[in-house]
This record gives structure tokens, sequence and C-alpha cells, in this order.
């Protein structure tokens, strides 16, 4: 199942609800489902739907084939939650750690995304004022679907409700500032993720899917998850040693080699950029670059 | 203002209020303040409160001088709210940075508590199942009132709300296992806030107020925030020219010397130890260690 939250054209009020057809091209909003959907009422945010049975994913499903739709075309998807927590893993593709200038850790490295940078699958990345050194980092994204905490490596799939794509945009200056990555890691429009949820049930193994990301339909990075040194299940476990997962909280798992910043000369993002990243079986985001716009000074405008 | 999160002993929930008296010791509830609220409505959140103005904060507290209230011996003051991002900044004082090996950075280092760490003022810290290395960090909170980006350093103390007492309780070994400190410093509970939040209309200078550190009444930290080296409005700009900072947004300060892994031989937490954290003005916390409690591991018990 594919869940989406999508703004029709020319609305206000962004709707939740699935994709629908072989092209997923049809968005059907949970409001026109009443009675096929768990308890009869319409989740108020995607997460709810993560622990769904998967009878009740087949009835919503059912339901979905002959309800009304808007075509994807007529409006645009949205980043389908925000998390509490956006965890985010470095070095995690050996050919990536080696063009990063690193080395294969014992463990995994562990950074955060702030929840402020969270951003929609086709929304404008901006570029910052304060930094030329922009950049791209296409990677899968898991989705906690359970609460959990010291969570066996064997059973660690079991808590992921949902995968999606994600660009874990990098400013590499401020990120390098000091040892640790937090500054450059997350500035507002920074964490595009989408284009919808795709559920846990339909990824068969989330360590054998391509990924690939473009800059202006050049093909930057291309890899699988099969190459993480760290697979989902590892993280998750380790993860979950020090914290509590919430349903809803993202794991960035790291980005495989060819970034702009490691191209000799660095290739960073300029304006007009954009950057298209695949994940197979989960869909593809697609954001643009654009200058930081003046209207981001808060509450004191810019003088 | 002191404004306070509470449940009343026997009680189920919690309720949100303010402080009365010289000694702070009654607890009065919005819900018995009607009509002296601005809206005339009880708020769901104190980050609502942040953002009254200094005659709606007098009317409050005027009424607040007459009403029905619980004793705080009768009850237990909880984390007064659970912030979207908290930020901490690691050696941010220079005694500090020298003890734990570091050196006087050029910018601050910034880390990321996760909030799903954040506890009360007078709750258990778990000593992790995993470490031996646990440790306190005594530290002054900033809580951000108002929406705000690019915050010019000479205006960034009108953007904060309140300030709170906090203790950034690290695990060591976890902290130092890969160059982020990420690991180590949000294990669940390891997180105390409070004891309330004192506006900041109350602080006439927080670069002036002492900070003291016991462990089982032994004074470990006494330092003062004169000696932060990146200052509240500082770290302020820094962190707001990357991210948009929303009301409740939580800033650990950094703390002064006098960790435990700093002492020869290393004194980490025992269970049983008893961490009190006070800045002037902003009352004190005091957190008990425990065993990590086996019912921690969710949804699968352990073996």
């Amino acid at each position: 199942m594919k869940l989406a939250r999508f703004r029709p054209a020319g609305g206000e009020i962004a709707e939740l609800g699935v994709l629908r057809g072989e092209a997923l091209d049809a968005f059907v909003p949970f409001s026109g489902l009443g009675a096929a959907l768990p308890g009869g009422e319409a989740p108020k945010d995607l997460r709810v739907c993560l622990a769904w049975s998967s009878a009740e994913r087949k009835a919503v499903a059912e339901a979905a084939r002959t309800a009304e739709a808007h075509p994807l075309s007529e409006g645009t998807l949205l980043a389908p939650l925000k998390p509490e927590k956006c965890l985010a893993i470095g070095l995690n593709y050996k050919a990536h750690a080696e063009e990063f200038g690193g080395t294969v850790a014992p463990c995994p490295t562990v950074f955060t995304k702030q929840v402020s940078c969270i951003t929609g699958p086709f929304a404008p990345i901006h570029r910052p004022r304060v930094s030329e050194a922009l950049d791209y980092e296409g990677e899968m994204v898991l989705v906690i679907g359970k609460r959990c905490r010291h969570v066996p490596e064997a059973r660690a799939l079991e808590v992921v409700g949902a995968y999606c794509v994600g660009n874990d945009v990098s400013v590499r200056d401020w990120q390098l500032q000091t040892p640790q990555f937090t500054m450059g890691k997350s500035f507002d429009t920074h964490g595009p993720i989408g284009p919808y949820l795709t559920t846990a049930d339909e990824i068969n193994d989330p360590q054998a899917l391509n990924l690939q990301t473009w800059v202006n339909g050049e093909l930057r990075q291309e890899s699988s998850t099969a190459l993480m040194i760290f697979s989902c299940a590892q993280l998750i476990a380790h993860l979950s040693t020090a914290f509590t997962l919430e349903p809803g909280d993202m794991i960035f798992t790291g980005t495989p080699a060819g970034i702009g910043h490691a191209m000799k000369p660095p290739a960073y993002l300029k304006v007009g950029d954009r950057v298209r990243v695949a994940v197979e079986g989960l869909g593809e985001i697609e954001n643009v670059v654009v200058a930081e716009p003046e209207t981001t000074a808060l509450p004191f405008p810019a003088a």
C-alpha cells in the first residue's frame, strides 16, 4: 500500500489517503472511504496507518479501487509525515566512506536531521545565503511502525512500518565546522522525503533495492542497499539500545558514493539544479534548488 | 512567572499551571483561573504561555494569588513540555573543554538530545544495561518563545521565552564510539528538565547565573553562565542561521568543568546516586539513578 499526503491544486488543506493503480497516478482520500477504514474513521496522521493489519490494508485497498480519486497531476504530494525523531546514518556504504575521507567504523555513525528540515518530495531546496557548499545524498529511509526498544536484530524488520525515499541534503562547510555534523545536516528544506510511504509488506528485502541520484539528468549515484555496511535490522537494533523508537520515527540509512563534495573539483548544487532520487519500489522524489528567499528571516526582517 | 506541569498524588492526569508564593510551594492549575486567562481558556501546552504579554502574565499571576492550589508536596512536578527540537552545546565552558581533552572551537559544537529522552525534574535516571560509564552534566537550558530564523545576535534574547535547569546525562563510552556524540546523549530518561519554566522577563542577565551540581550531596560542578564561551544570544544567532526555531524548542547551553568522566579515576554514576543541579533563579532538579528496568524491552520482552 502506498500512503500519501496530497494537496489538491488551489486547495489549502492537505488530505491523507492512498495511491491507486499500476501507475500510481491517482490519489484516493481517506475521507471517501468511510466504513472500509479501520474504526470507520479517517486517520488524522499517516503514522496511524502503519499499525493496520494486513486484512485492514486489504479492505482499504479494495474500497479505494472504486472510490473517487484526484489525478496526481491535479495537485502536489507532500511530505507523508513529520517524525518526532529523524535519525541519520553517516558513512554506511564503503565506497562513500572512502570518498568522504573516512574509514569503515566498527559501529554506525549516527547523527540527527532536525524535524524542522523535513519537506515535500517535490518542494524546493533552499541554497543557503551563508554557504555555496550545498550537496545531495540520495538515501533509502525507513519509517518505524511499532513503538520499540532493545529490538533484537533478528526481529528488527518487524518494527518497520514503511519505507520511502529521502535526500539527506548537506551543507558541507557547516557540516565540517566542528566534528559534530549537526549544523550542516538540517538547514530548513534540507530533508525532502516521499513521494509516499510504501508499507513494509510490499518490500521483500530492504537490502536488495537499487538506489540512484541524478543532477539535471546526469546519473551521480548508483548503488544498491545490498551494499550498506550496517543493514536496516542492525541499525534498528543499535539505535533502539539507547532510544525508544516511536511510530513515524525515521532513519535515513546512509548514502552511497557519488556526492558532489567528492568530485574533483567539487560539484556543489547551484540555483536551478534539479536533484532526483529513486529507490527501487519506493518511487522517486525531485527537488529544484532555489536561492534562499529573503522572507526566511523571522521575526526580525533582514535589514 | 513560574510555569509548571504537575501531577497530583494519586492522579493520572498532568495539569498545567503556575507556582505561587515566595517559597514556590503551591501549584495553581490553569483550570481554576477561567476569565483571567488570555482567551479565557486553559492552555493545553505550556509553550502557549511563552507568547503571553507582560499584561497577560500579570493578570494570570494576580488571579493565581487567591485561586485554589495544590501544595507541591502533594504531587510531582513533571517535565514542563516536550520540545520539537532539543539542541545541545558541547564544550561551551573553557575548563570543561580542557578536562574533556578538547580545545576551544571557533564556533559552537552542536549536537542533539533526542526528544524521547526528556524526563521529569525528579524522575529516575536509568543506568543503561549496556554501559557503566553514566555521567551527569548540569546545564542551563533556554526555551524558545517565538518562531524565529536568522536572528541577529543583538536581538536574540527577544526570542527566548523561558529558562530552566537541565541535566545532559551522558553515556561516555557510547558518546565516544564514533566522532558523533549522538548515541551517548539520549538514552531514555537522560534528559531531565525543570523543575518549572521561568519566563524570560524574570531573568535580567542569563549570563550571570550560578550553576551547581551535586552527587550525593558532594559539590561536583560550580560555575557561572558568565563563563560560557558562546553566550545564549550567540548560540541562538548561530543555530537560527540554519534552522527555524519553534516555540518550545530547547537549547542545552553546555556544562562547566567537574564531570565524573574527567575525575582520576573516573567517577561514573552508580545505582542509588542522587544528582542535583541548581541554576540561580531557575530552581533545582534532583534525579536518582536506578538500574534500567527489564520492562524497557518493547515489543519483544527480553529473553
